[in-house]
């Protein structure tokens, strides 16, 4: 037939047997289990296990900001107080180690009243501090019965550890994380709160990008997004944006020179239009970044190689290329790191109605009876997700989806991947 | 057990049999039908039915205005120059009528490259002018074989007919909606395009009614949102924003006077606090408008009575009612009635991207053979819909469910609607 | 020469002889007085006539909502607290009428210190409560010896009451106005603080105006904007827009019928473009609208004739209109009255910059020993103006300048007021 | 008397005889000249020298970006059209070098329509390429009588350039400047254009700064805003903002380390409130900044010294600073540089009508006869200034005037230039 002309997504056929259903809400009594992987749905249940005034929650913010995080807080202490009774709420200040280094704060709803209203985190983060056995020593000597922790990837692997120290312990105390992410990394969820915000924020700064690549000739406009392992920040603010000439991401290896590389594209690009938007998540090219030697065998706190920014390494690559092959034209190319000034935004409404939604059931699932599990949305509805599940899985940019091909279609940037491989193999 | 203390959800509980599903794509060949409502996954095909150069496409926007129209109308129509190679695409000017009223205009890459960037439609769009057979005549003289529908309930429901006349005529012409409306009362899909958007900008005039509301001494401030049939901009834009004192739907019957009703909550209100925001669904409180005489055999041209104005009346009832119970204490009221400055903006970023993959999976349900049927995201998925189910179905505030219960948790307001069924049942 | 090409700026040549002066601050000593007004420099005085441990400040906000009025009052307090060491300040609630009718409330910089980011009056206002002798009693009762007054063109005057009344008892108790007026209809200033503001949110509307008018067939825009006596908002954010077809505003008479009127206008735009975007000040066309025979003699608290509202009665007799001599043409028109949300708004920069420096100003003139007086700025320099000066003159766009000119010549409007006294004479 | 209260003002005390006047448009005939250093009033005459068909206009956008350059070409464009009939107008690309190496591009109104909706520069800029010989001979080969240079400081030097040797050559050319400058260092005129839009968009900056800060234990927002000679940007943004703790520009001299030094006021605030947030001017500090050997001679294209980036500088010397002296203490420094997205966005409503009237004040200039000027606003009024005087004088923050000593006042930091004096002096 004529599927040549589909040329752009060519692999990414969807079959015509996939099918999509329309009520995924089921009875665990009526399901084979075995078919499906499936969660408790959030929600009140008609009886709860906690008297409210013998309640003592804690609420943590931990790891890195992101909107909505305040939003987050303001609505567990207004659901546990005015849905629930609950009157003994503290805050943890500064993350983990605010359970055995600060007294926490006693939150109110006259206090959080317009924390909604604010980026960041009106209880402070940090990083690092997780030592567990004071940090459950600390909930012990509070005396906190609930516990609810609002943080990324780390975090949540720490609540985990948290959860079976309590455990280990035979404490009476709720865990529940609710996953915080502004890299929507955090698997099993739809998506981290404070993501749909922090792409719409994103916007200003391909905006700019493009007005600075425009108005000179050979202009290129660089800006470097979030994500450290992942790219959905950098793919969705492309494509929310219609000015993006390339976009680079961890799960999509590049290289720079040679047939079908960045710099070939570039130039191709520059001389067809006159100018080049590129937007480049900040974990990709970690491969290609030359490390110094002293710098080979350092590990961040979790082992891990230390990061190195991808944003300066390639707006100087990306100048130095060109020097050498254009020494006489013109280029200008400037750099835009945005990363405050997305994440320090408050929520949006739709990141607000979430992180409302998030709390409520958090809250719901304690009050039932529920510990060890995270709050979050499955293909639209809210459900109770086990801790150590949402806190082993990580949520990646599928380069063989739809999303990823369609994003190529928009730009037309070659699929480095693709050739990256196929040079490998040579 | 305590559960008395979850009283503003009481009566919404989630059975801890309720389980949401993980996987939700499945293969029809191992599904068991009859226990699902099962829909086509979008997506290009390995296998396309049209010649490129024997495509003749026209896109048409009717209906009522929403934000990320012309993004759609944009992606339709380099989607299908750029990824399928089509040349021959035409706008329809003015809705349904422009098939038989206006010459179609030539839609190229270069012509549309903007169009997301501005709101409303560029192509217009205008009330009535469903004509049948001068439509389909219009779509036979002009040689159309896409037909790219953008519209809301209405215009769902013209397709329709648009879809059995040209098979009875037995044309060789694909029929497609993509569903629009800003009310989102469009059912089986997820939300329509704009509406995120919409309840976005909604904040602005809650924030405006919330300063006038607080800036005099028993200031009300008044928001009457979009929502004929549904409710969903208004509830969204309570759970959105954090001010609201009520928010009334058309889901929700309410009245006025006497005990548990509008008029009590307010004077209450007041008293504790001394404003009073109030958000009202455009087609709330229907039933209670007075109609003049010569109004009540009116219809409109769908045969259902003539749409009151909620807002204007409610104010005049809120004020007269002051007057009358409070005559010597201040009273300021003031009415917003922000409509077309919440429908007439682009789409923000979510909405872009919502709209973008709408349009690429209508063209490749198209290519593929497909008609009949719209473009709709179905559980976070995008799937085929057969056009009658869209045009059949409405998606109303389930005031059963969570959502509405939270509202009402935020609010505090009342239970009209139980009180009202009470007072009838008496 | 070719002067018959500035066809639309006829009538307001500069002449060669007009000049600007670059230094505006002079030395009273030195200058010949009769030649000039002047006006005091605001700023600190060497020398001060207040023990700040004597000082008992109020402050109250009158009239209606401009944007940065909490920012003023905000920075009255801060300043007085931190700059001049005052420690008694107390805020009115509600009005001139806060004096006699409810306790004052001490203002703190703590208390204040985030009501620059919201719009509106924290301290409330309502209209009417000018009670002299009330007032007062109630400065003398309370001890006040600085009353700093926020309000518009009836405050002024009625705190030139005050002052008068102050001087007629003897006390010791200084007068500052700070003028407030989103109108920018106070003189001598060069314009009113939150104007800026105003101005800037206004375009929210005219782009849905515009928006709306393109995307439906003879589609008209509608948008009424704030301003009683004087078009100044109408006409900046028509020269701030590019969208407006045609500005209607008090000092520019305009008529409907006939050759020259806006209904030919109209029909000529819409024959030309297809849209047609109106901006009407409220003040405009008062004489234009009938008045009920009941009406007629009915007067407002300040004994001017009711106020009649321009925007739905155009609404009307442009529908009617048309209706009558395009009865089988489509049209469309939608009205927008975006009051609320263009004056509940917090202060841009611009003017949270501008009511800073007018607080300060105040706050120095006071502690310096003026009484009786307005802060403001002139000619870009913060001064002092005599509260009479202030309360007697108005601010009124000069439609035989430039501004006007250009506006004109921008839209390409007639120049009714030229037709309609060319009607009148004949 | 009381003045030792005022003590953060100290120094800066306005003389009682300071007086400012109403009417400074004066008539040249009447006023004594040498007293005044005066201006001719913009506007059109009654008499212009151009006959429409005659000229060939050219437009050139030269040096940074700031926001409004489109909005002033677009009204050129227009203005030349439709009101002065002209039907040849130019535009130059890539700055002054464009006249000689690229060719003019046709301007159209239809062309310009939407060019205020963009940042940037659409007719692009560049840096260098001002070779006078080469300019003078493109003006005389294209045959331009009016050329319209669009720029900043060393755009306006060139001009002067341009007109003498236009001037030596006799041609018939007018030359007109339009300063544009966003660091707003132009002198004589009240402020560049984009001046507002950059001070109003630097808000988001410092708001996600302010964010950062309060979000960690000591943690430290540092903003570097654009200020290569002066301080404007850094002052007004701090004045609009109140979340500043310390504002660092060029004028102002500061100083690191020991008594009343910068780290100590850090340390101290720090101590006392948690959190910092720091703008400083990109000019701030120059001297302070270590220079490598191999840089010591270095020139710009000016001859300047190299310029020296304080941001990075600052932020490692705060960073060192700290872990030096507090090594087990939390400490978090977030580093924004915002300039490309303060400087690419469109300009707001202020400044698009200030752009407006810029454009039509050149053109009545250049029709009337006037050669060899710049438009530009005075005390509020549209002049003309000779050329020669807009390039010889700069704008500078004058730290001895009252805003400054308010901005002092506003964020209590310490007069580090007087001590920086005092510290000279011993």
């Amino acid at each position: 037939m004529y599927s040549d002309y589909f040329h752009p997504l060519e692999g990414f056929f969807v079959s015509e047997n996939d099918m999509v259903m329309e009520n995924i809400v089921v009875d665990i009594q009526t399901i084979k289990r075995e078919t499906q992987v499936l969660y408790h749905r959030a929600g009140p249940r008609s009886e709860v296990c906690f008297n409210p005034d013998d309640v003592r929650a804690a609420i943590v913010t931990c790891g890195r900001l992101s909107p909505g995080v305040n939003t987050v807080v303001r609505e567990l202490v207004i659901g546990l107080w005015s849905q629930c009774g609950v009157r003994d709420i503290r805050g943890i200040r500064s993350g983990y180690r605010g359970f055995y280094s600060s007294d926490p704060v006693a939150l109110t709803p006259k206090l959080v009243d317009n924390w909604h209203r604010t980026g960041g985190t009106v209880l402070e983060t940090s990083r690092g501090g997780f030592d567990l056995q004071k940090i459950v020593d600390g909930i012990e000597a509070n005396g906190f019965n609930q516990v609810y922790i609002i943080g990324g990837d780390g975090t949540m692997k720490g609540a985990v550890k948290v959860f079976e120290e309590v455990k280990r312990r035979r404490l009476k105390v709720s865990i529940v994380g609710i996953p915080n992410s502004v890299d929507n990394d955090v698997g099993v969820i739809d998506r981290s709160f404070g993501f749909h915000t922090a792409v719409e924020t994103a916007q200003s700064a391909i905006n700019a990008a493009h007005v600075e690549a425009e108005s000179a000739p050979n202009g290129v406009g660089l800006v470097r997004l979030m994500g450290r392992t992942t790219g959905h920040i950098a793919l969705n603010s492309t494509l929310g944006s219609r000015d993006v000439d390339c976009c680079l991401i961890p799960e999509n290896p590049f290289y720079l020179e040679g047939e079908g590389g960045l710099f070939e594209f570039l130039e191709h690009r520059l001389a067809e239009n006159g100018h080049f938007v590129l937007v480049v998540a900040e974990g990709a090219g970690q491969e290609l970044i030359p490390r110094r030697p002293e710098d080979k065998d350092k590990r961040d706190e979790y082992g891990n190689p230390v990061f190195l920014d991808v944003g300066p390494w390639l707006r100087d690559e990306l100048k130095n290329w060109w020097k050498k092959h254009h020494p006489n034209e013109q280029f200008t190319l400037k750099y835009i790191d945005p990363t405050y000034m997305i994440r320090a935004v408050p929520g949006n409404a739709a990141d607000n109605i979430y992180c409302t939604l998030l709390a409520h059931s958090a809250i719901h699932g304690v009050m039932a009876g529920y510990t060890g599990f995270a709050a979050g949305m499955i293909n639209g509805v809210y459900a109770y997700i086990p801790l150590d599940r949402v806190a082993a899985t990580q949520n990646f940019v599928d380069v063989n989806d739809h999303k990823w091909a369609w994003m190529t279609s928009v730009t037309n940037q070659p699929d480095f991947s693709c050739l990256a491989k196929s040079i490998k193999e040579e």
